[in-house]
């Protein structure tokens, strides 16, 4: 028995697949059956079919979404439905260990950015009301779920990766930050993104032994919540706000960069310095 | 006497300015008189009118196109025009380290990058045919300086930087690789972004010392080739042709990423571990 909600997910990612570069074909659990089996016959269907020209017998690129990936074997292929018999591997992808704390931009910024943060690898965004954020940009459908879970599995299946980011809309800055903030992101290392920022992140201390210390360590080590504000930056009771919760600030130069362009940078240099990838 | 290019130039700056965060006012040297005055009639002087909401007396920061930075004091405003009068640096801002080797992109994907390859910071831009690269790319419009020069003035204006990346249109890869990158590059170092690339750039031995050593020895340091494939990758034989002339492979990572997120990510961490701003 399938919920709404997963109806329309199984729904989302078969839509999501036009002109979107399928590198991995995404399954939702529910989609396989007790015999590790699952027909398609959305988009997916028709990118193995056109796109990959899949015959019987070819191997695929798998994940199921939030978990493991995998090889799915073409069975049959008929009118429109692919047929494919899966084996998934036993471990499970590492969450990606940066969460994003972030001013909510223009919906037409925040559109382009979610199949990327998916992408880049984000495990929970945070969209936040802050003073310089027009409060009607949290009517926009690109933060209704039915929107941005379609584009953030395209960015999944663009980049090989299964872990769906979390994303939690907060509407009301004062109430988060003073009562939950330190409680929902009690364990992370938070870095605030602000020009007022001195230190940068090549000159973290902990950061250059980081990089060189073994892969469990890393693995084992602790989350990151970055946070970035919005195209006018914070105001300074904020910055105080956030500072007295323990972020600590970090600038990128003299570059003003665009809220997005600066968000993929951040993430960029994050997963290249402390990533849990290889 | 300006050319035909010149009043191109000073007409697109003014274009270029529409819906656009505008953090500096970039001149054109001709439009700054022996007393060092400038009248502006176009959209800088609409931006400085109604967004800036200046008033006689303001002092604005302002740059020369591949010049130095600056204020500009508005000392008239009449109807449609703004006079400043002008004050510039003694010293030149440096010329971003990173110089980009770039298989040609979809022009709709280049479309979107020029105006943050400006804000990012990049010497100059060598637009490259690859086998997986479609001729046509390169009859596009997007590949004309009336069209990219406009948006990479926008990524100045934007990131309060004044040196415009060069750009160099290469329709064919062999004559270009095999005749004129070694001696046009001859002191970069070279790195060519691959997924066969095992070497992670914070691995690289130079640069964790390069990263502590002082700010006028980096300055001095050698400047950066990066290359970046199409995406389908570069072919065996290309990739050859480039380690042949002393091309480094490095990895991203794990995960596929798009040609625009991946430039713009291998910018912000070569940026942040050998930029030449503070």
């Amino acid at each position: 028995m399938k919920t709404k909600l997963q109806e329309w997910m199984i729904a989302s990612i078969g839509r999501s697949i036009h002109a979107v570069r399928m590198n991995l074909i995404i399954l939702q659990p529910l989609e396989v059956d007790a015999e590790n089996c699952a027909v398609l016959s959305d988009e997916r269907a028709q990118h193995i079919r056109k796109v990959l020209k899949a015959e019987v017998g070819k191997e695929l690129k798998i994940g199921l979404l939030n978990g493991p990936l995998g090889i799915g074997t073409v069975q049959t292929l008929e009118n429109q439905t692919v047929e494919l018999s899966c084996i998934f591997k036993e471990e499970m992808p590492p969450k990606p260990r940066i969460d994003l704390l972030l001013a909510m931009p223009r919906p037409k910024v925040l559109k382009r950015m979610w199949a990327q943060l998916a992408a880049l690898g984000v495990g929970r965004i945070v969209l936040l009301r802050a003073e310089k954020v027009e409060r009607y940009y949290f009517d926009s459908h690109v933060v209704e779920p039915g929107f941005y879970n379609k584009l953030l599995i395209e960015g999944l299946q663009q980049a090989c990766c299964t872990r769906l980011p979390d994303v939690q809309v907060e509407p009301l800055f004062k109430p988060f930050v003073e009562d939950r903030l330190e409680c929902e992101f009690s364990n992370h290392w938070k870095l605030l993104a602000d020009p007022s920022g001195e230190k940068r992140l090549r000159n973290f201390q902990p950061l250059s032994s980081f990089a060189k210390a073994p892969a469990d360590l890393r693995e084992k080590s602790r989350r990151i919540l970055l946070a970035i504000g919005p195209e006018g930056g914070w105001t300074s009771y904020e910055r105080e706000m956030l500072k007295d919760r323990g972020f600590e600030l970090i600038g990128m130069g003299d570059r003003i960069l665009r809220t997005d362009t600066a968000t993929m940078g951040l993430l960029s240099v994050l997963n290249e310095l402390f990533g849990s990838d290889r």
